[in-house]
């Protein structure tokens, strides 16, 4: 056992609910995905909300952190909740077609071209422009959007 | 309605699971936090493999990566996500305690306290230093236990 004396009995004893991912089961894999998936969904509808439709008030921090959020999901590396047993063939709960895997050249495109879009998401929030932001937004979207064209049973 | 000709159709056909907070049920927020903390928790046992356990090989591009979502979590504003009738005695699939809405200074204490150290754990996460890491990995650890300790069902 490693020598650990530095780090606090009391965060030692802390469970995590998802284990880092070189141990994680399927099922994990699927609600870990998920759930950032859902995080990143709850920040883009405060975008839509403030930036878009404008049915709340437009708070230029809010929207920063928003954005850093949806940019901070893409970059996490979600890539490793991905595995090739995870599929809606092979796994409950999960939508994710075998596609996914049968096609990675289109996969890691989808996946790119959302990790590029998020990260200027980020960009564009940070600069406070309220109708980019809308049309950054809709850019984003559109990534989204073609994952789930691609990879995600109706 | 407003005019939303600069973002494309197939953006605004997009639904998103979570709404802006102004319009979430109980039922959505519960799901939205804890959605929340379990991408933090699944980035959190990416730094404990690594820079704590040892388990995983250290990598301090992806160190960063799990403390800017950490933070990111951390700076979303969870805050909208906690109303009182979302508390275990009056909504189900939740062990937030009504205490959490009783002792308001100190739930604002512990969530104060996670926010900054987050942030910490950003910077220190930039700085590449393992055992710093290591370090500021039980100061957050801390405060999630001080707010489970606090406001959390057993």
């Amino acid at each position: 056992m490693k020598k650990t004396s530095f780090v606090s009995a009391a965060a030692l004893a802390l469970s995590f609910a998802m284990p880092a991912s070189a141990q994680m089961s399927v099922e994990d894999q699927i609600e870990a995905r998920q759930a950032a998936y859902q995080f990143m969904s709850w920040n883009m509808g405060k975008i839509k909300a403030q930036a878009v439709d404008g049915e709340v008030e437009f708070n230029a921090d809010q929207m920063k952190a928003a954005a850093n959020a949806i940019a901070a999901v893409a970059n996490s590396g979600m890539g490793a909740l991905y595995s090739p047993d995870s599929t809606l063939d092979k796994a409950e709960n999960t939508r994710l077609k075998p596609e996914f895997f049968e096609q990675p050249e289109k996969a890691r495109e989808v996946g790119m071209n959302f990790g590029r879009e998020a990260n200027k998401l980020q960009e564009v929030a940070a600069s406070g422009d309220k109708a980019a932001l809308a049309r950054q937004f809709a850019a984003v979207g559109e990534t989204c959007k073609a994952c789930h064209d691609n990879f995600r049973a109706k």
